[in-house]
């Protein structure tokens, strides 16, 4: 079985502040065409090391191998933030690709329109044990796997080692556990980042 | 093995006459976002049955599990159309999912930026074949299934009846023969078609 864990794009979504905007122009008439403007981050998308970094990796030379493959979904509902404290008591370890599932996998439920500048995000300390324990791709619920406000230290510590992050992942229908992660970003030449397509396939 | 199958997205990859350019404005400065205008048809991506008949289905409805399965690559490099007499002598039945490589799949690696008008097609009576043979999602290397300056018919024909085409795959450098196909379109609210990230798995 397949779960879509995307979010739909359109111009109503909830962006990250500061973001351009989705626009949509359909055009043709017998036979339908449209001319999509989106921002490399918009909605579920993944972050390349060059985001954060100039001269680093750009999305499309992101290795297939490492979008594609063993995952491990956790469900944190509770917690604010997702620190190394929280991960203690979870079965993270071991795991290459880790995705995380909190509140704001409800939020997209409720209003996909509205960016929650609460939203739940990674502590510093989470993301370099995380980093230190070998996961090379880090997926989130929220726009951003950093919390809002922050000073951009989690991003550069994980984009730094080349760690794929997938962010604004739609998680409410999965249960948590072990899938195959399909995740898809388009392969836009030179790029920060781009809009993916994520799928996950139950084992 | 993975295989990417994917057309870089640029602002000078050869596009339909008509459709809309690709183009990008780099933005940010410490951290790197960027805005891409494209097509809904531009480079590798999934045409929706409404890209030929207002009220059927979008491309952020079709099934995940038609996108994502068993499929077969074949080799037709010396046809200028694929029709009904040259799958007569292919192994082409019995599979949902199909992907036509041909002459086509070495002009992306000479020139991607050129359209070429002569790109290699299907012929109408090879739609009408396939699609009684059961086939889902056709795949082909050329910007369309369907020849330049045809009338839309094999359009029509496939589209109507719900299979997903699948257009500009990069097929140079695969084997014919089975893969599992991943086929993950962007999730673009409501449109007749979007670019796609497409890998082909080795089984």
């Amino acid at each position: 079985m397949l779960y879509d864990v995307t979010l739909p794009v359109s111009s109503t979504l909830a962006r990250w502040p500061g973001d351009p905007p989705v626009a949509v122009d359909w055009l043709g008439d017998d036979i339908r065409v449209s001319r999509w403007t989106l921002g490399s981050h918009a909605g579920t998308h993944v972050d390349a090391p060059t985001h954060f970094s100039a001269g680093d990796a750009t999305v499309d030379t992101l290795d297939p191998a490492m979008l594609v493959g063993p995952c491990r979904v956790l469900d944190l509902p509770d917690v604010p933030r997702i620190t190394a404290a929280v991960l203690a008591g979870q079965p993270w370890q071991g795991m290459e690709r880790l995705l995380f599932r909190t509140r704001n996998a409800q939020g997209w439920v409720e209003d996909p329109t509205v960016f929650d500048p609460e939203f739940v995000g990674l502590s510093r300390d989470a993301a370099a044990l995380l980093l230190a324990g070998g996961v090379r791709l880090l997926g989130t619920d929220g726009l951003s796997v950093e919390p809002f406000g922050g000073d951009g230290a989690v991003h550069r510590l994980l984009l730094g080692a080349g760690v794929i992050l997938l962010e604004g992942l739609a998680l409410a229908a999965v249960p948590p556990g072990d899938y195959t992660l399909l995740c898809a970003p388009l392969k836009l030449a030179g790029a920060d980042g781009a809009p993916a397509r994520v799928f996950l396939q139950t084992i």
